[in-house]
């Protein structure tokens, strides 16, 4: 890489490791930062207008006093992938993240001469990062554990605010890694006994030839998960948001994950038990495939391959905690 | 002031504008990271091993693998005060804010050339920053409002661990700021309808002639909450753990809220209707009376001089959002 | 005007200031009456079999052993319109008043020389009276406010049954009334978080082209909620009910409350945040003109008239609690 | 009896039958009265100060804004009794309904000529009435059914407040008069499965020597159930407030209801399971009969001789519905 | 008959007397046995396989490592009608119990001489028994009494599991059984206050020309609701699974449960209230009538035949609990 | 052992493995059998009358009709033991299994022609098949770990019975089992979040000196339990029934299950994380030791003799499932 990569904030490009917030800014005194984290298919961002509504909707309900309407943050996220250019190789795609909060706390302004503004953060870096551990997940599946904790409802921490107060994901993961299999994966369930969602992710099930996934209220309503409803009835599979209970991820016929970064990871255990033959199942695949040639990337192929650039990938699955590395 | 502020970030002493936690880390990926703000009487911190101990059972909980065992935290914290002597006025007291994450994700480690270590921060600032604004309130008392947002329960969300997961309280301060009163503050009800606390304080009642405090279930336990109990009993005071309802609040004798930055803050109206005779209690004001005697500082007279110091305050009270100052 | 209005009561009219309740009445002693509120256009009942057949529902369920069947208690309806007729004018419409209650209390019965029976009241006024107050709303546009009040689930409270036992409505306006806007209404949350009602209104919103309604469950299933619910489809929009959370209404395109009193009205604000773009939608709009024109009023003309010729309307509001006047 | 009763109705006194609320009133249109029954001992009201500053802890809640301070309510009161006193006979005893709402509504107010103004009603009638045909429990017990209908939680549905909106407790009684005993009163349980009251009474176990009576959360709490746990204190009896299961009560060794009309019955079955031996029990007994010599009155004596008095009783348990008589 | 039962036990078959399971086995240890009972039409096992399909997924989600493949167990089935064929009537139609559990726990090893294999009972008894003394209940309709024991939540006892931890269902049949009339069933709500299910029985309604029937939440998903369902959509009817509160049931058109043994009764009353006009009505006969053409036997006449062939029928009715018969 | 073990089986003496209940019996149908674990030390049974009075508790809670006094139970299990006495080794301890059910259901009288009973179970075994594989405990501790399965609240299932219906005992022990620990025990919570029991053992937490187990509501209230915490109080240490919170575990300084088989087991860790210093505790020593003083018997001596002479003891704990073994 011939430069190194910069970060846009409030207004400023920064190096990468500096782009940091201060430990005054509310983001940090109350978690009340929206984010976004976006991601390309041959340098193309796919879906950043539906996630710069998210990230405004976030915005409006917090009550973020940014000046930056959504079309000129859309312009600001352009700006920093150009300036990001050369410092990707050919092959790698750009993962954004965008942070918005209102700044640091008017209390502490004395730290900042009186100059308060919300903090706008946008970065830009490698998909590999985040996607290469995940490869090895298209042979193996993602063996889905449902630990104690679960999916807060909405009511008392509106989870369709894509925020910072996520302590429960880490709880979450924390009570899987008792389970000594690298394949697990949290699966919350909601407080009503209904599937929620990932640490990070949606689900889906397969149920008799149709596409269920969870009902949008105790969960983030990902795009991935907007697409995926919407790619399958394009193919004429009847694709439905529903109640899911554990009863039925059990005796589904199949079932996959997806997020923004990995798009789409077959779920093929559920609690030790398989779920249908406990491989990637026909529709998953050929979800994957539709969505692969819609973006012009052969998904799977390109995880592969940057699992082989990256090499050691110890730690970096950000969707389980492993005790080995860190603890 | 001679000298600036710094802060202890990881080992160096950094100025204050300086302090700030890298995008990567934990704390603001997941929220998760623990902290303590603490306070000095006369220059000397206030039950600081009681906030190291809490801070401590969050580093457990959380799994954060920091080196620094509780002394050595401790020695940190007094370095740290010793550094900013010079930064401070002699009618200042010292406020704390310690921070602890597990640091920087190991999926960003190409960020940090694969060092990843645990976050640690010591701020000390003045607490005039933030007790200057609540001067006032020890004659108009705080007037408690109930808002739709509940304390989220301690089985979704740790509300023992000080964590930085706090959206809540954050939508809990919009919807108070909707009622037009300078004084109006928020007091959480959990979904058991009983009595939480407030967004950063604990709250007490008098009810006939005992002193009344929700039971530590969906709260932070603070420690001038521990303090009060005990110097109530100290005082022979009866003083007990309770589930309080709303209806004990409208009909209690005496209210206030504590925190570790304030004190003690009478708490006059709830919804509207006074508490008792709409003035501060007798109870309260021996409370407050013998916690100053205890700590050497008359906590009414310097928070007034406090105010009187720093001047315009306008929306710096943390405990509230104002439409105005910020929107 | 000139003759005064009557009101039946068990067989006799009365003169309307007469129209009273023993206080041995099983609808004071229980608040188990049912009742019915309705109004003409342009002289003629609108829906009346709809009110009719909902009170013989709680009638059943009730057990309240009346004696008049449906079409006789249609009969004395009829006649109790026709009866007031000389007693209002030709602009007025008549907005009827129906109480059944099981009557006073067997134990009671001497009071009453041992001859118990329901009680049946028939009241006849002017819609003015209810609605004048609201004309400002067209322009203006409710701001609803959701309190800490919630709506009853209807395993506790059945609000399906239109009855006495409300006091949680006057709960919610007294909470709501902190809130320094004439224009907040309280919009009651549902336990699990879902939008219920107003206090005496239905709730709608629009989103993406479809008009949508909290299901049937813990509300008042209005008639002028089935009737736009099908009015709606009869104009080829999509119509649905559905579980409606707070962020739904935020981020909807439109919304506004209904009810037979006032029909409906544009909603424009929840919780301080603009619904929209803050002002009466087109589908509000589009169902409101349909509506005149199926009922052959001006609904929104006819509402301002009113509010002209009635002047002073301060306090009679029954959809909010006013501090000033009242208190 | 010589001469008539009088009903105390805001400053005027009317025969018994002409006492009778607006159909316009606040206490009709939402149920929010709030209201006292009390009842004298050889002619001397019991704890009539504290049943008025329940009325008045309901009235500051519901911001009923009445003129009267209670002193001035207390003169009323026993003006009233005097007033009445000729149409008395000398063995009866005097009990009285005090009902308070906030009187018509503003919308109304045509009718009233503008002048609107709280509704006080005080009526005094004879004890008799309400005890005559419960006589017969003192023999037999009362046999508690638990039916479907729950305690509605207080943050729904506040029960500390004595008020009109207790549909759910003639629900109760409706469903629990399936069962074919004319012995079986409904004994509700709160949603989280504790015992909370009957239908207009508290309730009582004893168990291991004892007396246990539920939290006062979700009941009203009464003023024999604070009597009676004071008086238990001072016989040396264990008493206290606690969460009571279905399970607790099966397994008691007595139980019993109270109220300010009966004072005390026992309950010897709980859902056709007999308590203890199926017959009052001894400190049920002792309690009653200290009972009698504080107020210097046999209840169970006094009680019987109204029965007697009486004579045909059928329907007039106010703590059950029953079908033949009013179906 | 000629000759004696027989019930198959892992491998033999024993008399029917005989056909007993250890105290040792995990079925009573834990309660985790699943199983399944079927019914003949003419002879012919209707729905078997649904029903081998429900067993297999109680056994995956319980992990019971049997060894035979549903195919095996399909075999062992026919063997044994074919069996016992010679001790049934020509009139007589099968009834099979199937039940499968983990066998004796390791820990008694030693009673088993360390032979350790999982539970298979087939046994196969006559229809009459079961249903014989429902045959009047074509005419009376079932009186369902929604008791205060409520259905478990799915995510606490899972209900699509057909196993033997069915106490609660016991308790409701006790609870309904203190109503006097000998044709009351239990029907249970869950805690959200929506109906789910009779004791051992699923439940519809009838509501403007459409079939409604409970979500299969907390319900066993019976083989007859499927087949209702199905057979309805056949028809032309709309069928649909949707929540049902205890309103929709007072005053749905009709109503009726369904189950293996006796397919389809009318329930004619709820809780007290007739439902329509008290009678079986026309859906649920056409439904009764065109189930009958498809299974080539008129089921209400077979019934009654039944009931006239058995005679005394004193206790048999499984669906209630008789305290003189048992008690 | 020179003689085979007998069971008490309804009036017979039976051979252990003949000790089998009829599929047709209603513990088996509804899984409402009531049952006892007792078990000696030095030959004598420990707390049987304890046990027995839970028995007949249960017995009168599901209205099962024995005509055995609970005096007369006690007679059957003494000659029961006396009968088995020449089975036993010198040093065996017996422990006894006492199951009572209604008997076979009334619509099987056939089956049983016509005599229907209930069913009364007395086995007795050696202590050691129990405890033996327990033994590595009292140096290992048990390690706890809450799954997601809850405790079903009482008011659902009626813990506090000894009932036969906990096929949830069975699944958290299958979630646990995903762990891979051998020492691994489910903990199990109740729907409020608080710890409520292991799978048939008590728990008990030690905090600042205190003894305190959860409060006896949605659990088995076990003989242990009540013999615990009269011991600490015989011992002068504060024992109290409290709701705990998975945080106080996590915090507390000891911890351990209590249960009539071993006894007491210390817990060591509770989801991967330390209890205390993640050893044995002193005040759980100091319970362990004055109760082997007590009963005459060096509890941990025995266990590990009991361990040595049974030699392998794979698969036979009771408290965890063991995924190699049993599947």
């Amino acid at each position: 890489m011939q430069k190194e990569r910069l970060v846009y904030l409030n207004g400023d490009f920064v190096p990468e490791k500096e782009a940091r917030i201060s430990i005054f800014d509310s983001a940090l005194m109350f978690g009340d930062m929206v984010f976004e984290m976006t991601r390309s298919f041959n340098g193309k961002q796919f879906l950043l207008r539906e996630h710069l509504e998210r990230l405004y909707r976030g915005i409006k309900q917090l009550q973020i006093p940014i000046k930056e309407k959504i079309s000129e943050m859309e312009a600001l996220v352009e700006k920093t992938v150009e300036m990001n250019k050369p410092a990707f190789l050919a092959t790698d795609e750009h993962r954004l993240m965008i942070n918005v909060s209102r700044g640091p706390l008017a209390m502490y302004r004395m730290v900042f001469d009186g100059k308060l503004e919300p903090t706008v953060v946008i970065a830009d870096f490698p998909v590999k990062w985040t996607v290469a551990s995940l490869a090895h997940f298209f042979d193996d599946g993602v063996h889905a554990v449902t630990p104690l904790q679960r999916a807060i409802p909405a009511q008392y921490l509106e989870a369709k605010i894509k925020n910072r107060s996520r302590m429960h994901y880490m709880m979450a993961n924390l009570q899987v890694s008792l389970v000594d299999d690298p394949n697990a994966w949290a699966l919350l369930l909601d407080p009503d006994g209904f599937v929620a969602e990932g640490t990070g992710s949606n689900f889906f099930i397969v149920q008799a030839g149709k596409l269920l996934t969870p009902e949008g209220r105790n969960i983030l309503r990902g795009t991935r998960r907007a697409y995926l409803l919407n790619l399958a009835r394009r193919l004429g599979i009847p694709a439905e948001e529903k109640n899911i209970e554990l009863y039925d991820v059990i005796h589904a016929d199949e079932a996959f994950f997806s997020s923004a970064a990995f798009s789409l990871l077959p779920c093929t255990r559920i609690n030790g038990l398989a779920i249908g033959d406990g491989k990637m199942g026909p529709m998953t695949k050929r979800l994957l495939t539709e969505w692969s040639k819609e973006v012009g990337v052969d998904i799977v192929a390109q995880t592969r391959a940057f699992a082989k650039e990256v090499g050691d990938l110890s730690g970096t699955n950000i969707y389980r905690f492993e005790r080995k590395n860190n603890q």
